[in-house]
Parts: C-alpha cells; sequence; structure tokens
C-alpha cells in the first residue's frame, strides 16, 4: 500500500453515463415498454434473461416465499431479523410531523408531510443481490408511511433458476408485499410507466448494472429516482495510539467490495502509516477476494501523511467519503469539525461493517464526494412536502396593496387583479 | 374557455431535453470553462451576451449595489422587505436540529445536519428577472445556514446595459454577499468547475432558459442542482357557492405567466363552471398581457365538471397541480384527502399571489405532476445529513456474531473479519 504525502494525492472518478450504444438500448427497450407494456416486458424477459414468462407468472406468489423460508438457515434469519429492527428503530428517530402556524388575525400557514403512495425497489440479480440492501432500501420507505412497496428483481440469478431465496425473505421480513420477476431496463420502464401487470410507481430505488442505472436516469421527471452510487470507499482518519489490525481490517472490507473501491488511512504517525501497510499486506494474503481487494488497494487505496490531525480533517473533508473512521484519542471532540462525509464511524469498535449490516443508520450513503451536498438514505426521500396557505381577510386587506405593488413591478398585472378585485369586493 | 367533463381531459407535457445542436453547444461551453476557466467565461459573454469583460469586472462591487437601492422605489423596497421577513419567518419554522440516541450500553447513534457550505443562485436576465424570485431561492439557503450564498445574472437584461436595480436590491435584502455579472451556460460551469474569479459552489438553484437548464443538468454529479421547473399551473376546486370573479381572477394570474401556462377549474356545478367561463372571458379583455393568458387559456385551461367534490379531489390527485386552490363552504375539511399539490391554498382570501409574492411559503414549487413525488424549495434543500455510529465494545461483542453471519452470507469475508479481529483482540 502506498505512502504519501496527503498533498500529492487526487482522487478523481468520473460519473458513468454509458455508451451511444448503451444508451440507444436502454432508449429502445423504455420506448418498448411505453407502448406495449407487458407484451414489450415478457419479451425483452425472453430475449435478455432467457426466462419464459407469461404475464400471470410474473409476480411471485405467496408460495414461493414460504419455500424461501424452508430454504434459508436458521442464523441468518435471526440477524436480519435483528437488523431489520434496528434499522427500523433508527428511521423511525427521523420521522416529522406536519406542522402549522396560527396567526392572530387568522391566518394559517404550513408544511404538510406525506408519504409517497407507491415506491419500487430494484433488486440485481447475481452475485450484487445483498439482502442487507433490500432493508436498506425498504424499511425508510416503509417508516415513511409509503403505503405500496413493490420490489422487482431478474428472474434468474447467477445462473441458477429463480429468485434468491435469501432476497425473497429480506424483502418479506422488510414488509415488501408485491415482488415480480423482472430486470434489467425492463424492469424500471415497468415501474415508471406501468403495464396491465405492474402498476407505475412514483419512486425509484436501488442499485443495478449499467443499463438499470442508463434506464433509471431517462425515466427521471416521471418518477423520481435516488441517486446512482458509484464505488464504495473509506477514510480512516487515524492518530498514533490507533490500532494497525483494525484499520487494516476496516481498509479490506471496503477494498473487497469492488476493484474500484476506495480505501484511505489519513494520519500523521509515520509509524501506524507503515504498520498499517504492512497489515493489510498481512491480512491481504488469505482473503478469499485477496485479487479484488489488491486490484482496489493498488489503484485507490494510499496512506497520506499529513501534519497535524486538525490537516488530517482537511483532507477528510476535501475528500467527503462515503464512510469515514476516526479512530484517534477522543474522536468525539474532532465530530464538529467534520463537514463533509456521509456515514461517521468514531472509536475502535465502530468498526464499519457495524454500519453496514446492523446498527441501524443507512448503508446507502453518497459516494465520490458527492457527500459534500448529499445524504445516506433516509425517511425524507419517502416523504413529500405540501405548503399550506390560509389566509385570512384581515390578512388580505392588510398586506394586499404590498403584494400588488410587487406583482406590478413584475408586469404581472393579472397577479395583482387577483388581489385588487378581493379588495374591492370589501369596498377597498 | 372549454367546459368539458373530467374525464374527457388529459394534460401531458414532455420535459424538455433540448435539440442535439444545444446539446453539443452546451457540452463546448462547459469543456471550455473546465478547461480554460475565466479565459472561456469572458469570451463566451462576450460573444453570446454582447458585452466585453475582464476578470476584474465579473463581479458586482459595493458601489453598484448601493446605485441600485438609489433607483429602485420606495414602495417597491417597503413591499420587497415585508415579504422578505414573512419568508424567513416561514422557513425559519422548518429548522431542524441534528440528534442523537443514546443507548444503555453506551452506544450512541444520531443523524448530523449540517448547512451546504457554498450555493450559487442564477438569476435570468430581461424579462425573466423576477426579484421576488431570488428571494425565493436565496432565503431558504441562508436560514439553513449556508455561509456563502453567491449570485451569477447575465452583464445586460433585455437590451440594458448593467444588471436590473430590482434584482440587485432583492439580493442585497436577501443577504447575498457575492454576486458576479455572467449568464448562461458558462455561468452554471463557472459555478459548477469554479474559475480563477468564481471558487466553485456545492448547489446550483434558480431558472433560465434552455442552455441553462441543460448546463445543470450536465454539471449534476459534480454538485447538485434543484429541479428543473415546468410551465406553471393552478388548479381551483369549487363548489356552487364560490365567488366566480375571485376563480377567474386566480386563473388568469397563472395563465398571464406562459402560453403553456395551465388553469383549470374543476367544480361540480355547471351554474358555477359557467359563471367562470363568462368572468375569464369578461376579465381577459383588459388585461395587458391578453394575448398570452388567452393562448394559455385555449391550450392547456379547462373547465372539468366531476359528480361531487371528491370526485374532484380524486381529479386534483391525479393533476398533482404546483398551485391548488380550494374554494368550498368547508375547505379545511378536504384537507386530509389531498395527496397530490405543491401549495394549498384554502378558503376566499388565499388567492395564488398571495403565496407567489408574500405569505412565506416558497412559491418555487414542482410542476408537471411531479408533486406526487416532490416538494416545494424548502430548507432540507440546502442541507445535508451525514449518519453517526459510536459503537461501544459491549455492543460489538453482544452483535458480532449476527454481523458477521450476514457479511458471510454476502461473500463478503473481509467484512465479517474487521469483526473477528476486534472479537479476538477482547478474547471471544
Amino acid at each position: 500500500m502506498r505512502i504519501m504525502k496527503a498533498e500529492q494525492f487526487g482522487l478523481q472518478r468520473e460519473v458513468e453515463y454509458g455508451t451511444p450504444e448503451q444508451n440507444e438500448t436502454v432508449r429502445q427497450i423504455v420506448e418498448a415498454i411505453k407502448a406495449e407494456g407487458d407484451a414489450a416486458l415478457l419479451r425483452y424477459t425472453e430475449q435478455l434473461d432467457r426466462v419464459q414468462l407469461e404475464a400471470s407468472s410474473l409476480r411471485v406468489t405467496q408460495e414461493e416465499i414460504q419455500a424461501a423460508y424452508e430454504k434459508v438457515d436458521a442464523e441468518f434469519l435471526t440477524a436480519i431479523r435483528e437488523a431489520a429492527v434496528n434499522v427500523r428503530v433508527f428511521h423511525e428517530k427521523q420521522k416529522r410531523n406536519s406542522w402549522m402556524d396560527l396567526q392572530p388575525d387568522g391566518t394559517m400557514l404550513g408544511q404538510i408531510l406525506r408519504p409517497l403512495k407507491r415506491v419500487g425497489v430494484y433488486v440485481p440479480g447475481g452475485k450484487a443481490a445483498y439482502p442487507s440492501s433490500v432493508l436498506m432500501n425498504v424499511i425508510p420507505a416503509q417508516v415513511a408511511g409509503v403505503p405500496e412497496i413493490v420490489m422487482v428483481t431478474p428472474p434468474a440469478t447467477g445462473g441458477k433458476a429463480g429468485i434468491d431465496p435469501y432476497i425473497l425473505v429480506a424483502a418479506a421480513e422488510a414488509g415488501v408485499k408485491e415482488m415480480y420477476r423482472v430486470g434489467g431496463a425492463q424492469a424500471i420502464a415497468a415501474l415508471a410507466y406501468g403495464t396491465a401487470s405492474i402498476a407505475p410507481v412514483d419512486k425509484i430505488c436501488g442499485p443495478g448494472n449499467i443499463y438499470v442505472a442508463l434506464a433509471k436516469r431517462s425515466v427521471f421527471g416521471a418518477v423520481d429516482i435516488d441517486s446512482i452510487a458509484g464505488p464504495s470507499e473509506i477514510v480512516v482518519l487515524a492518530d498514533e495510539g490507533a490500532n494497525a489490525s483494525f484499520i487494516a481490517a476496516d481498509l479490506l472490507s471496503q477494498a473487497e467490495h469492488d476493484e474500484m473501491a476506495s480505501a484511505i488511512l489519513v494520519t500523521p504517525s509515520e509509524t501506524l502509516a507503515e504498520a498499517v501497510a504492512a497489515e493489510v499486506e498481512r491480512q491481504l494474503a488469505t482473503l478469499p477476494r485477496e485479487a479484488i481487494a489488491r486490484a482496489s488497494i493498488d489503484s485507490y487505496g494510499a496512506v497520506l501523511l499529513v501534519d497535524s490531525i486538525e490537516a488530517g480533517i482537511t483532507v477528510v473533508n476535501k475528500l467527503a467519503p462515503e464512510h469515514l473512521e476516526v479512530l484517534t484519542a477522543d474522536p468525539m471532540s474532532l465530530l464538529g469539525l467534520i463537514e463533509n462525509a456521509g456515514a461517521i464511524f468514531l472509536g475502535p469498535y465502530s468498526s464499519e461493517p457495524v454500519g453496514d449490516y446492523f446498527a441501524g443508520p443507512n448503508h446507502i450513503i453518497p459516494t465520490n464526494g458527492t457527500a459534500r451536498f448529499s445524504s445516506p438514505v433516509n425517511v425524507d426521500d419517502f416523504l413529500k412536502k405540501s405548503s399550506l396557505i390560509y389566509y385570512s381577510k384581515e390578512a388580505l386587506l392588510k398586506n394586499g396593496n404590498s403584494i400588488m405593488t410587487l406583482a406590478r413591478h413584475e408586469g404581472l398585472e393579472a397577479h395583482a387583479r387577483a388581489i385588487q378585485i378581493r379588495l374591492e369586493q370589501e369596498g377597498k
């Protein structure tokens, strides 16, 4: 693992927009679903997923979900149930109420918060199908009060027939009642525009391959979408007293995700830098996903030396990492200085997988520096707000002239007259 | 104004994605700003706005702002100050605190809310430069606590030299301290990527022409952007007792915005329908913007007849209008049934211009049916959240096995080992 001065390091990854061919493929699929509905959905499923379905067999049955429960092991079921409780509890704390401001003249202003009505969650097939991500997408929507949450996932995963039973169980545990065996751009288009079998949704979330990402981008506007996630990132900020083995293990837990994942240690301690680099090497050797983790460490990993912890925080704020671990003598004292980080893990026992799987906060977190302006998935993502204005006669009589002044300045006479006609009726 | 059964009406407008030529123009401008900075910014300003500037003259000076105050009339200044207070008060009520959940085993979980650091507000030139929109974009950012709010606006507006003094005054009143005379796609690219004269921002908001909209779309990811607004819309839901003149005036106040604006009355009363249609005709005749309002009413306006007010609410929820006025005998009793509307105006004195200019709620509201899933501009738009996880040793010892079970099920052994290495150190 390379060790360098922080000033020498730059991390810049471009957003993936797809090739013109991929964009054209997605455009054709979306148009076909819009025009032909189920017929196109079944045709693309046969063509792309090599599975022949009928409209009546798109929906996953209650029996299949029951059968999935028979297949998952008990230890997994216990753990996912514990995790689901923690995720639910953490997200419940985010809930807000609609509010009103009642003014002495009878005017009432407010903000009404309502859940979206129908949300679609995409779950990719194959090895990218993570039960934990099902929880992280579904539970915030459910806590927000979304009455209809629908899951779509490809009909065959990783060469196996049917849907991974662990995914079905995770979805059922999270509370999903409606699941369809469709994937790819065709599933996204079906969720956005609806078909005879699948009613359209208001928002689509969940990760997928480049076709899924491009399809989500193309239906945005007709429906809302979540953000498109980039490769995973961890930054560890640590001082001399930190445990090098812990740090190396945590860096590798991100590096194993993806060759493009990024794992960075920021420290003022050369001793720690060298110890962590050595530990990374030692631990890498026995990892099942050694090749992936090594590629990630070689290309996007680094130990960055800084003059002080405060200088390290400046580096962290520039990187705006998805995950930040702070392993210093008094991590809480630094919290106020951390401006940009999607999730902040403090102290030696807050290993990042604690948050990935279990503690409760969401594991879908902004990547690629976007923690500067965006947030982990949360309950607000599934709420919409409406403004409420009940203006009293007294308020209108008092303020009508100011409103007309502003409208007329902007050349919008009809706006002014909508006020004037009311003032005139009151004899003003 | 046409009167029809609600079932016969469909309102569908496509999102504007620009022509290939417009997209290519914007791509070239954005690339040039990224590569050349100020040099390209000045070149495009000369080429497109026909104004020759130097880097040192991009920023609006304190003297110009003072001079602008000399030019605006006193009545306007009073009114915009009153409006600014109301907008600030309403948005202050939206503020939220960071929160923590302290658990008995010492674990602490939380959500940290922070303002974005730097926000850019685009203000179009010419007739589309509305002082009220400056307030509506700037004040929520300011209330959120954004320390740096920067305004950009084209150097010449509507054939006049210099920036409209009313825009300068509105920005100064809203609290903007940093303003630049640049517009178009080049201004958006400068805000997104920065130049020697203009430091990059984290989010760009504000309306603009098609080039501005395409540039915002293209820089999204490097920075956050607000949503792209469509033509304005009003739906009035009214029963027999409502005042036809008020309704007609309110419909026209939207219709005068734009030939593509939409103004719709939904009512079970044929008597009211006919009275409003006649009133619209009568009031149209004396409007300065008659041609625009008439085009809007003819193309996108309608009176929709429904069987009952409840059936009318179903229509409203399908339309998901930007603005909804409810002029019925007891409007508050219907509030719970209204699922989709950006801003809801209740009762005879809550004319829509009250909200456009003065009451306090934001006038930048989702259009084109997107109130199904999005919200008026609000303080949350300028905040980002970070998750906070401080896990205690006790919590890790208790839950470590469940975390490892979930990680290993997903094939992520390094995740499991990051937990295991800690358990082993504790002798587990």
